[in-house]
């Protein structure tokens, strides 16, 4: 397919061993159509955070920011671990960029109203700089997202690797076929949650309704699948939900297909 | 003077006050000239390091790298200190963007060699992606360098501060008449170390190596005075050494210019 993007969310499990990050960059490397990556870091982040005496604190899965966890993640995702990504795609012979939303003010967004938890500097995204992002992409360089994104007003947000990778699908399906790829530990959407093998082939957006009202989807998989269906809906011509190991092969990705 | 490229080289104490970083992008955001940032973040590094158990290791200046260190220092300049200040600039309305020697393949250099001293992960710069470099300069984008390098097979390497802009500034004359400001905490080269307001207003060659020979010059400055003329004398147009508060007028610059 001509003009095609894939953007590729990772979580930050994957980078945390030189093993598998090594094989991830090697397998990622050799595809030859453009590529944009997005990754978490959430657990290299609590761990940092501990050694340094800052008690992590998650609800729902959801890290409460205050501001010296803010500096963790900052050095965490935006430093430790995308650099790290970014060496060993170098090593490969992908040349790629690593970024967070401050650098050429490709992500900018708000900080979260406090309704009922106050997340601290938590962002939701309210605009892409497609324009440049697309500069890189058209320079054959990956651009390798943090999740990190600021307010244009010198204030950096931590903000959910999930989202970064759906919205940025949305923004540049303006400019390319976007195919988007959720990789993770598990093989896709599962029937049964116990059942690594129970994989579903595909999902529409009515099943996923009907199962989640039937509280048969797993709760940690609602945000990431919201943001699947949000992109899906919003210009993505493709999304799949699979393992990570899955994505050495993106034209033939065994996971869940997102309808 | 048409283009003009500012390299602007900075420690990494005026990027741990908010105060000082604020003022600092504030100032140097109204340039109007194209520019290029190097930051260095020692200290901050030093004092995460020990927060994390690991104890800094310096000799005469320069920080053994081993692991554990190059991780910290990978947190500490790539993440946390280079993202506050491209936010900061973003904020003034500088567009940034904030760069590895691994990022773009833009600083490649080798594991620096055993001969007296096992420096560890510290690397010696080989080659600088101009062409990459310049396509940011001319889209206006201010890269922003932290003190880190690859060597292109997926190792990240430390590498100082002094020495990557006095490279840039060589490789980028190329393309740019460049002008090169070290920014730090004194006023200038000094006659008497004690005496702050005794700032030479130039410094040439000759007079450096005799000031040298005779010991007059302070060790702490030998290498950055070393760095500055090497880019004097490698094609940089025009080269100082000053105080980071002069940085708010580049055109008039209050300190010492190496002849």
């Amino acid at each position: 397919m001509a003009n095609t993007l894939n953007i590729i969310k990772i979580g930050g499990a994957i980078l945390e061993d030189p093993q598998s990050l090594q094989s991830f960059a090697s397998s990622i490397a050799h595809q030859r159509q453009p590529m944009l990556i997005v990754h978490g870091g959430g657990r290299t982040a609590s761990n940092i955070s501990e050694r340094l005496g800052i008690q992590p604190l998650l609800i729902e899965g959801r890290r409460i920011t205050d501001a010296d966890t803010l500096d963790v993640v900052t050095m965490v995702y935006a430093g430790l671990l995308n650099k790290k990504l970014v060496a060993q795609l170098q090593a490969h012979g992908k040349d790629a960029l690593g970024l967070s939303g401050a650098d050429m003010n490709s992500i900018l967004a708000y900080r979260r109203e406090v309704k009922t938890i106050d997340y601290g500097y938590v962002g939701d995204i309210e605009w892409i700089n497609t324009s440049k992002i697309s500069m890189l992409i058209r320079a054959d360089i990956a651009p390798v997202f943090c999740a990190l994104t600021h307010d244009n007003k010198g204030q950096l947000l931590n903000t959910n690797a999930d989202t970064i990778a759906s919205m940025l699908a949305e923004a540049l399906s303006e400019e390319f076929e976007v195919r988007l790829f959720f990789g993770f530990e598990k093989n896709g959407v599962l029937y049964d949650v116990n059942d690594d093998d129970s994989v579903m082939s595909s999902l529409t957006f009515a099943q996923f309704q009907e199962l989640k009202s039937a509280g048969q989807i797993h709760l940690g998989m609602i945000p990431k699948l919201d943001n699947a269906f949000y992109a899906m809906l919003n210009g993505a011509k493709e999304v799949y939900i699979g393992h990570v190991d899955a994505l050495n092969d993106l034209d033939h990705f065994s996971g869940t297909k997102i309808c």
